[in-house]
């Protein structure tokens, strides 16, 4: 950078650090020195840092988040589709939960009811488990796509599930890899302008948001999940799409299954009509959101009944073979996966070790965090980008909150691998610790909490 | 650095960002993981980068800016003194000023009066003047020794004014090199913690700092002024140095010249014992507050007595001639400069413009802050570290505030060097607007505000 232009990246800094706002061109012109290739010209690394260090403790208005986004967005390559899809790309963005395999079976289930779903997904990190890795289980599944391949894929099923290819939205990659070691990450703004941006690049006509709230998710409580939710509403409508939010409850793992290929199991059974009730729901709400979003339903209802006709009818189920296939599958695997024996074609666990009832009453809780952290050491996440995962291994609840349970009763398996006795004394432990059990039958509490457009 | 030390750094960044205090190790193994020569286990910039950050949003404890400024001190080499130097080795800080040289006056002054003053000094740097680019004016003079020919030039002159060595405290020259494109310069916590491990890894008995407060200075007012003063003087007296604070005015620029080889003649007539008044006093009071520290006298008044007798008596002149052969002056340039004529080594500016008074009345003020701007238009100092200064120009003052002036008469001359007639007219013209002319004589300020312990 010249004189001049360290400077103004200076003068920029030092207006975060002094709480004044930020004009759209000193935004943009930060972005564009964050992401320019020539290494002299680029912004240091440490002004990144002290950047976001300052945003995020005086964090920015909404006119500065729907610059960065804006500037995030068109760092880079954004798509367009075919003009025949107008109105109907869709696509969902969940703020991370555990047991969360709702994508598996929401993006086939759209793209069954007439939409066209080109998702883009993520990896797990820390306690966070990634859509693409539990995909990755499927043998001969790919998740790197350039876009002429991508579109092909959803022009042919309606719907993939893909990585974020290298030059969609470089500034969000540049700035999270510093969020994560500069201790920023977990800020409403620079959260909202990553989501969004990212989204937004995609050229979506509607996007709909799950943003979880609980002791297994990022938001513990309900009010911070709706600001945040709400903040990025306003900011996905900047771009012209249209967002909703939904609230919903984290604080036990979705469905039953916890683990990479376990995910994948429990996703099939969702898309042959036989999936846990939870799960089951908040794939129709998403949906059903979607669909009236586009105006492919008049009322939430009635997008709820597209959705569960497409699962319960096999379109959904149909859209997902086709599109493993699409994604590298062999048709051989997929049929199997899909109409035989899923546990032919999925790595399976060697041992299965129960977790019983200490004592008898009503199941209040299981705690989400709790099984992902006993997830987590038996290899199913990472601790750094690029570290490879275990597919096996994972937690299957065999009760859920509001149960009965008698003690000795099975609470819960632990699928493990290769694993020392040590360890998994330990994290037996901690699993059952993790079940809380009382003597009055618990208030039910709703999944859906509250739905924000 | 391992996935555990990059946690260990971000959980550091994350403690200071939610204004939890920093444990002694915490602060140690940052600084360690700062200065490590092994590239891949460095602190990476963009953690330096949001570390300062928060650090300058959320301040630092009494505790923490001690254990920074110890981690930092003992971050390289440390000076050691022969035995029987003991309680004698002295130094002097100033925040900075316009025209302040009193360095150059005062090191020999006090090793004429009997004490050691291995003075590591700086360079200009935007408005700021720099002790190091003056002294280079004059002919043959070199900044650059390895500590043992410092200790030789100290045991044969008494004093010697040098500039910093690499291995001389490098975690703050790597810190302020991030400091300075971040943004994070400006912080009380942050000067104390630079300017005390500079001067405790020199080792000395005793430290005077001379905190400038006013327009021309980086303190505008007292108040700030005197809490960095008692910030520096509480670190400083944590490593068992005697720290005093003077807090000195800085509204007009000290003495009557400002710009290098004109402040280099200026400090050798201070020398000369025919200095102007308040250059005088600034280098009696820091001096006689050394002496007095030392225990070398009594009271201020005596050690004030000390350094004036050295001037008078030609002895600190002659500790200048010795010191400055002894940093590289040939003996024929050292005697014309301190015994001939010194216009015959120094350079001097071509040309030589009179700005004079618009009115008749007193001289209220004369800005320093606009001075010091036309002298670093001139070429005086330097945007960037490295940059080249020039020695010749500068202004000198003909008047000074409390004067009475005619209209017409000479107020100050700007010394310049191949510069443009368009960029001369505007500098003429900045002068002028720094002067203030009043029709009632203005109530005289104190130059010496206030000493802290």
């Amino acid at each position: 950078m010249s004189v001049a232009e360290v400077h103004s990246i200076v003068e920029l800094i030092r207006a975060k650090r002094d709480k004044r706002e930020l004009s759209e061109n000193q935004i943009k012109a930060f972005i564009s020195k964050l992401v320019c290739t020539n290494e002299e010209d680029r912004v240091h690394d440490s002004q990144i840092g002290a950047f976001l260090m300052a945003a995020f403790l005086n964090g920015f208005t909404f006119l500065e988040t729907s610059y960065l986004t804006q500037a995030m967005t068109y760092s880079g390559f954004t798509f367009s589709w075919p003009q025949e899809w107008r109105g109907r790309v869709v696509d969902k963005h969940s703020t991370g939960g555990v047991g969360d395999k709702v994508s598996l079976i929401l993006a086939p289930a759209l793209a069954a009811c007439g939409l066209k779903v080109p998702m883009v997904s993520g990896r797990s990190l820390d306690f966070t488990g990634g859509t693409l890795d539990k995909l990755e289980s499927i043998p001969g599944f790919s998740v790197s796509f350039s876009p002429d391949k991508m579109r092909k894929i959803v022009e042919d099923a309606g719907c993939c599930i893909v990585g974020q290819t290298e030059d969609l939205v470089p500034a969000d990659k540049l700035l999270y890899r510093i969020r994560d070691t500069t201790a920023t990450v977990e800020h409403e703004d620079l959260i909202s302008a990553s989501v969004i941006s990212k989204k937004a690049a995609e050229s979506l006509d509607a996007l709909v948001l799950d943003i979880k709230a609980g002791s297994g998710a990022f938001m513990k409580d309900i009010e911070s999940a709706r600001h945040l939710a709400l903040n990025m509403v306003k900011i996905g409508n900047t771009f012209g799409m249209k967002v909703t939010g939904v609230i919903t409850r984290m604080d036990t793992p979705l469905g039953n299954a916890v683990g990479n290929a376990l995910e994948v199991a429990e996703a099939i059974d969702a898309l042959q009509n036989k999936g846990p009730p939870d799960l089951h729901e908040i794939v129709l709400t998403l949906g059903g959101v979607l669909i009236q979003s586009t105006g492919y339903a008049e009322s939430l209802d009635e997008g709820k009944k597209q959705i569960e006709e497409s699962i319960a009818s096999g379109s959904a189920l149909k859209i997902f073979h086709r599109m493993i296939i699409g994604q590298g599958t062999s048709p051989t695997v997929a049929q199997e996966l899909c109409y035989g024996d899923k546990w032919k074609c999925l790595p399976r666990a060697q041992s299965i070790r129960n977790i019983t009832a200490e004592s008898s009453g009503y199941l209040e809780n299981i705690d989400a965090m709790a099984v992902a952290k006993v997830c987590h050491a038996l290899g199913c996440g990472r601790t750094q980008p690029g570290m490879s995962v275990k597919f096996e291994p994972g937690v299957v609840l065999r009760k859920k909150p509001g149960d009965l349970v008698a003690q000795g009763d099975i609470l819960m398996e632990l699928h493990n691998q290769e694993i020392s006795n040590g360890v998994l004394v330990n994290l037996i432990k901690s699993l059952q610790d993790a079940c809380l059990i009382v003597q009055n039958p618990p208030e039910p509490k709703p999944l859906i909490i509250e739905t924000l457009v």
